[in-house]
């Protein structure tokens, strides 16, 4: 299986980069192939707009989705985003590993999102969910966070941790058509000793190594809209 | 009332600037000021990492947020992100603009809560929800998007647009301490005609006139947990 690691974290010392290490090792010694797209380290630029596009469908006004589907079809993309597209298709599993900064993926990986996620290669106006062209390919989201675990949870402050990265979850990956897996949460660990961080980090590499048992997250089908997206009763 | 609008569009012809600009002007008729932070136009940098802090708390392992406290107690925060700061804490009522990528804010947009929403100055250890240190602020969150409204609901392919939005209305804002409105969706705007455009700006500038009367969002309240964030029974 071909992985690609999406990391995300501006300290390499960091847990979280350590996470990615170890979960890469994990896989190359299963036979697996490891790819990496570390976007601190490649300065990757998050900023998406129009120097993405060097011939422009519509030159006067930006519809940024519009202009991507343009750039597929001409050929016409910036090397930093074809390159990380390339990766993609290439890969059977697709895991985004980060710190969690507002609920959400930092910056540098959101504009990762914003840019190689295109229109056209990854989605299209009807084939989303299970009709998203990724569909095929498994994906999983690996984190750290400050928080601590019984901070999330039905009765809990924040309420269901998959529920707050709902939009990430769904709303990007299972919107592509990605198998979504559960995700890995390492809470609370700028604040534990380092016995409790060995402990989590054998759970995330034993978690990595038997990934194909984990359960997937459920999300619409197509086939229960109609054209207009209407809820077929 | 004193109204920072943060805006986050790469074309000041599209829909999204323009309601905006007709947003200010509503809130100027009404003898308002607002105050602007156009992020494309700023060319604002969204990435948190090490060149955020001139003097580190520690320089040899980076902790985004330990750092982030450390540079407010000192005072050394670098320019762009003090002028940012010093424009929330002036405001009566923060406006976040924007298209919708990937159900969230654009990666530019993301980067300014990642580097602006201090710890410290934005919330603390046990000061979030209603004791967040923007108490007292409200927030108001406005963005296009491709989709159609009937693809948001109860029984819709998306489900609740809020709880689409949650890491956003609830996770950011609503953790921060901000009274936050319901938000305002300009529905499938790139594919809509003339007279149906005009039509939604018109709800919109509407929608900001009226803004006090708008129904807020409710989040937890911490003193139904206990110190550790357990649930009170």
């Amino acid at each position: 299986m071909n992985i690609l690691i999406v990391h995300a974290h501006p300290e390499p010392q960091s847990f979280c980069s350590a996470m990615g290490r170890e979960m890469a090792r994990a896989w190359q010694s299963q036979g697996h192939t490891v790819e990496w797209s570390d976007l601190y380290a490649q300065g990757f630029n998050p900023v998406s707009g129009p120097n993405d596009f060097t011939q422009r469908a519509n030159p006067d006004y930006l519809v940024y989705a519009l202009e991507q589907r343009n750039a597929v079809k001409t050929n016409s993309l910036p090397a930093d985003i074809a390159s990380e597209v390339d990766k993609v298709k290439r890969c059977d599993l697709l895991v985004l590993n980060f710190p969690l900064y507002w609920f959400s993926v930092p910056a540098i990986l959101k504009g990762w999102i914003d840019r190689v996620f295109l229109s056209g290669v990854f989605y299209g106006g009807r084939t989303f969910y299970d009709r998203g062209l990724m569909a095929g390919k498994r994906a999983w989201v690996t984190f750290t966070l400050g928080g601590r675990s019984n901070m999330f949870g039905e009765e809990a402050v924040h309420g269901d941790i998959q529920t707050m990265l709902r939009p990430l979850l769904r709303g990007t990956l299972g919107y592509c058509g990605f198998t979504v897996h559960e995700p890995f949460a390492a809470y609370h660990v700028p604040y534990l000793p380092e016995a409790e961080r060995n402990s989590i980090m054998a759970d995330c590499v034993q978690a990595a190594e038997t990934l194909e048992d984990r359960p997937v997250l459920r999300f619409p089908k197509l086939e229960q809209f109609d054209s207009d997206m209407n809820p077929l009763k």
